[in-house]
């Protein structure tokens, strides 16, 4: 199965968005949430939010919205977020200290058990209170405690050969962070993240809104 | 006009893919590059790197692929980054840090001519070779070099106030990390980057690929 065979990729990476809106207001103690008020958040067309949901199978109740915690259990579902999803980071520079930092994945049940890098200037430090191991101890961490998902947050040129290594020790999920097409063998899936597409996103947005105006005037 | 109103969300995230496969291989003197080969560098459909390529307005020709000079050119326009953008980025921390060692900005003529933090111990540090400056100086130095964009890349409970700051320091542009949905007046576009985004593309392809492996079993 080559990977594009996913439709509704926008909303797909949306649905981490309405999760955080929603465990805030769980936090808050609300109880329902209008389409509207969603749309209003994610400053997206009311139609647009009305379809991602719809997506999760969770029934619409016009008039009075959705159950807060009914909809955070359907989305969960929806992304197989149920259970906790346990990973390792390889590379603790600054993107991948900046991963750690990010709040929310606890909350998405992504835990970042193991963090590996080949700098000894970095192997023994504590980044939010989790220690940096040598990667040349990978085989026996993993034997011990092995992740569903693999980071890759390693330099471009080191990201293949750290991606090999992960496939011969049996990860089957990657998450890439570094700008290069890795090649694996069938059956292992690779999600590339691609910092600068936010940035393309961007671009176009201020192209349309720079002709728009100039039409204007 | 509400921000969802550009079609081909997926294709515009993968431009500057194509753009940093095209840009090696022009440095490696290739002239030109077929479908195919994008494909399986994309680890796409060859009918959905058509459409893509399409979306530049660039007419393809059978057989002899097209001139990767030229492709580099319509992706560009396409993008509206003919011409440099300056940018400004607020928060020097591990994420604003990665964003600084993203070595393919500058071939996308995308230029972070300043570094704000509040942090003193951020203040005066240099970055890749750039200086962060404090903050409240902002305004001198937009004054005399206003930025197209601003970068948000603050602590959530900081951002909409930085967002204040810049657009009241007339910034229209801002691409924001924080994982926050700000409150900007109209006229001022926001591009939020929701790193968790990609996590939930993989946690679905790993659940689709889980559920056709039970059907197997």
């Amino acid at each position: 199965m080559r990977q594009d065979k996913i439709l509704n990729i926008p909303a797909i990476r949306r649905m981490p968005t309405y999760l955080h809106k929603l465990l805030k207001m769980q936090a808050e103690g609300k109880v329902r949430v209008s389409s509207t008020e969603l749309a209003e958040y994610m400053n997206i067309e009311l139609i647009v939010v009305r379809k991602d949901i719809s997506l999760t199978g969770i029934s619409g109740q016009r008039r009075v919205g959705y159950d807060v915690n009914e909809l955070i259990r359907y989305i969960k579902h929806y992304l197989g977020w149920e259970e906790p999803l346990t990973a390792a980071l390889i590379g603790a520079g600054s993107l991948g200290t900046a991963l750690l930092g990010y709040n929310d994945f606890e909350h998405y049940g992504f835990c970042i058990q193991h963090i590996f890098d080949s700098s000894p200037e970095k192997i023994g430090r504590e980044i939010y209170g989790r220690t940096v191991r040598d990667i040349a101890d990978m085989e026996s961490c993993f034997a011990a405690n092995p992740p569903e998902i693999a980071v890759i947050c390693v330099s471009n040129h080191a990201a293949q050969s750290v991606a090999d290594k992960l496939v011969a020790l049996g990860v089957k999920y990657i998450w890439n962070f570094a700008n290069v097409s890795l090649q694996v063998p069938s059956g292992v899936v690779v999600q590339r993240e691609v910092i600068a597409g936010g940035l393309a996103m961007l671009a176009v947005k201020r192209k349309q809104d720079r002709s728009v105006n100039n039409q204007k005037f």
